[in-house]
């Protein structure tokens, strides 16, 4: 594991009359100089639809590193070390955390299903094919001195999809069906390949009985619950810290702060009861903009989004920069000491289990969906179907991440081959962050948008409360259509029917109701906190339209 | 010089399956909890004029270093170890930046004479006569191994007054004369204090000339400007950049980033210059404030607006929580192993010496303001010089680091004396802040707001534009006051004229004139950008709202 040391050299200036050591200035006014030069480029960059901001900052890093590599003769191309730490702790918070913030809960909770098969059964099945692909290609490449574990730690690190990556490439606007199943996907994914990473680190491979499928799953589900409830709980005690104490009638930095705060402690939480962060501090997010973000000022509700939202554009901007510079550090090409032709060897391969792995769960599991799904409407094209394969193909920090912990520090004779696992990693990752990024936006335009017909899935939206109200009615209810009144109970009868023609539309008016009656009341949300008018943008400002 | 270290045990953990260590996440789930309950307790105490949020997250820091000292059973009471680069690194940037941001520009730049004054001689005067007393009186109380290089630190130590504290109990719309003066001597004063510290540090006192203090002057003078016009230039850069490439058409998230990292970047660049980045970072600010705020989209404003102070806000909390969780670090304690007695004989000189090494400067240099000044109206009340001279005893983060810095790695014998001065200056900090912070605003109360009459001196503010202009017409100039036209040169004579009769309105007026017609052309500001109407808060939402 190597760390992030933002101060190296710190004892050795100890005594000097510096009060910050030069070399952190130094690396630190270079990257945020990068920063800028990031954001810049990427703004001049805009209309051209094949580069994004990942790429550039990629890009732009890898030309630095080179610099580096340059300047300091070939000794160093690192400014600033990757650290798993700086990634886990500071960076991948606030970005999954905004994408909970903004994500459309309507779009991602109708396809929750999916996503939750995806994420779960998916990434099982890309994890035993790639490990299995290893196990059988990797020796006849000439790698030799891996263990078991390795392979399977193989599996579990190229399962990991870059959900980060996909935000830029996928428009929430365009194709919300898709960017709801392939982002949701990757959130579920990172809690998947974490669970299956640590389990092979932990597995006794001595011992092996049938139960151990048995103990993952169980591991699994205790896990992913247990995060979600935290994350949950988290956003409901903000949402209920604000509205009772009524923070907004008095300043507008103690509630940002206390939603920034809160947030984070969850995640922290999240972490120290060894849940998956990433899950909780995503449903945080959610539970924030569904109940906290009405309870706040208007000026809040301005600055937590926007705020939040460019907090995220950093983080992921410094990360792509940090492994764009990271990518040519010298020494780890050294020590792979592996010839270019076997390198090549290894990433192609990599790369060719990571689309057969892909492959494997994407189609055969959305046709499976189509099965069970009755109506034609409902159903997934194939070319949406492609699309689904392709944008989640890239792999991001998380790998690296995964790929340091495992190679970097075993202390076994395999040095050289650890070595050159870490660097085909990165040929991958940068490969496909490139490629797929810089194609998938041309690719979606080209396969999907140009089909002038709606986009199906998107078409089938959620009816309004309304439409739903009546649908209840058609179906034989007497109901009191008095607009001041709630809606009636439905009787169990009916209800059941109904969830048994529309289950999605029975759900969500079953959840209205109950938010309506039970939720809001306590925790505020739209409608429970007295309205102020004169809001800048109006509702189209809200981090996910309601309607 | 102690570091913070957030990952204090993570070489040991390396080869565990956790990617984080447990004692990092447990140290930031503490610290987050914590600043979580200080907001939400400043909150409640908000209508409490005797406490504050310093004293709130100073008070909650000491009990959980306790709890902390009590759960280790006396072995240690730190969760996080106190360090100067995390505080001067990455705390008090925003700080400051933020108050430049915020900062009544008028206001500020009317008393800029006397801001520049109290900044600079009067913290010599600070020092000489704390160093002076510390020499003759430390060692009557038994502390005899410090050297006169010791004693001199002790003197810049001491005269390092806490911007941050200041901003927490004075109010800039109540007594906007005292903030801006207040406030404005202890950004100056920060960098003069620097400048002391670092020269006692690097001086060879065995080789003293006549030379050195024209030296020293020489040294604070460059520092000075070089860091004021790097900050100027940062902020125009800013402002700029982002008025020609019209980034505020496309992404209110990139112009946020933008400011942010470019307001940061000019901090580290004047660090890595050898400059004062709090000057500069804290001009970065005003001509932020002043240029690029009015060059974004409404929704950028809005957001940068609060988004800064909420940084700033918790930047603060965070420093406090910090200085008081560390006041019990059971080592420094032992190391210094005084008697009580000793420690509060130390502690009370070097208190008895900062209430008259402020004393010495405050009511001589008020005095002589007083004299300059010709009209009753503007003079200095005895009742604002006593609160001047109150406001700034208080003593913060930047006398600890810089207590650290020369105290906690001197090689030498005098590890008890050294320990105790890092002991007693900490007695020192919180002492002042918990004293002078809570009983700062009731005097203000009690002294100056009760005396119904306007307070004198912020009752004088610059006449607006218009009244500026009559006011030269009556001064003789045929002037054409056709509105659309902009006001006519004013002819050499009478501007001296003006000069030496109202010298803050000409300089006023000269830089309106030459603001309007070459600055903002081509930097923006208010009234060259569209203005985008529906502004939620109106003109009172500008960070300085500008007559």
């Amino acid at each position: 594991m190597s760390t992030f040391d933002p101060m190296p050299h710190l004892s050795a200036v100890q005594n000097s009359t510096d009060f910050l050591s030069t070399s952190t200035i130094i690396a630190l006014t270079v990257f945020f100089s990068l920063l800028c030069a990031c954001i810049i480029i990427g703004h001049l960059l805009e209309e051209n639809r094949w580069a994004n901001e990942s790429i550039t900052a990629l890009l732009v890093g890898l030309c630095a590193g080179a610099v580096v590599l340059l300047v300091s003769k070939g000794t160093s191309s690192q400014i600033l070390v990757f650290s798993e730490d700086l990634f886990f702790l500071y960076l991948l918070p606030p970005i999954i955390f905004n994408a909970g913030f903004q994500v459309k809960k309507k779009q991602f909770f109708k396809n929750f299903t999916i996503i939750l098969m995806f994420g779960i059964f998916g990434t099982v099945i890309s994890f035993c094919l790639i490990s299995l692909g290893a196990i059988l290609l990797f020796k006849r490449i000439g790698v030799t001195s891996l263990s078991t574990q390795d392979y399977l730690a193989v599996g579990a690190i190229l399962s990991a999809t870059d959900s980060v990556c996909t935000l830029q490439v996928l428009s929430q606007d365009e194709t919300p069906f898709l960017y709801s199943v392939v982002f949701g996907e990757g959130v579920v994914n990172d809690a998947t390949s974490i669970v299956l990473f640590n389990s092979v680190q932990s597995i006794d491979f001595s011992n092996i009985d049938a139960t151990i499928s048995l103990k993952l799953l169980g591991t699994f589900l205790y896990l992913f619950f247990t995060s979600t409830i935290l994350g949950i709980v988290a956003g409901l005690l903000s949402a209920f810290i604000i509205k009772t104490l009524y923070f907004g009638r008095h300043s507008t930095d103690r509630e940002v702060a206390l939603m920034m705060i809160m947030a984070y402690l969850s995640y922290m939480l999240a972490e120290l009861l060894s849940l998956s962060g990433i899950l909780t501090i995503f449903f945080c997010g959610i539970v924030m903009s569904h109940y906290t973000w009405h309870n706040v000022t208007e000026s809040s509700r301005v600055t937590t989004k926007h705020a939040f939202a460019t907090i995220s554009f950093i983080a992921e901007i410094f990360i792509f920069l940090y492994v764009g510079m990271d990518a040519l550090d010298i020494d780890k090409w050294k020590a792979s000491s592996a010839s270019a032709g076997t390198s090549v060897a290894v990433s192609s391969t990599m790369f060719a289990l990571v689309l057969v792995g892909r492959a494997a769960f994407v189609y055969p599991l959305a046709n499976f969906t189509n099965c069970i799904r009755k109506r034609d409407s409902t159903k997934i094209e194939f070319r949406q179907q492609f699309i689904m394969w392709w944008a989640g193909l890239m792999r991001g920090a998380v790998t690296i991440a995964l790929s340091y912990n495992q190679f970097s520090n075993s202390e076994d004779l395999s040095t050289h081959d650890s070595a050159l696992m870490i660097t085909s990693t990165i040929i991958v990752v940068l490969f496909s962050t490139v490629v797929f990024g810089s194609i998938t936006k041309p690719l979606i335009e080209a396969v999907l948008l140009r089909h002038a017909k709606p986009n199906i899935s998107d078409a089938t939206d959620i009816p309004s409360l309304e439409d739903l109200r009546i649908l209840f009615i058609e179906n034989g209810e007497p109901s009191d259509l008095a607009e001041n009144q709630p809606p009636p109970a439905v009787p169990k009868r009916s209800s059941l029917r109904l969830l048994m023609t529309h289950p999605t539309w029975t759900v969500h008016y079953l959840w209205r109701k109950f938010d309506d009656r039970f939720m809001r009341p306590v925790f505020g949300g739209r409608g429970f906190v007295p309205f102020v008018p004169g809001s800048p943008t109006g509702a189209a400002d809200e981090p996910s339209a309601r309607h």
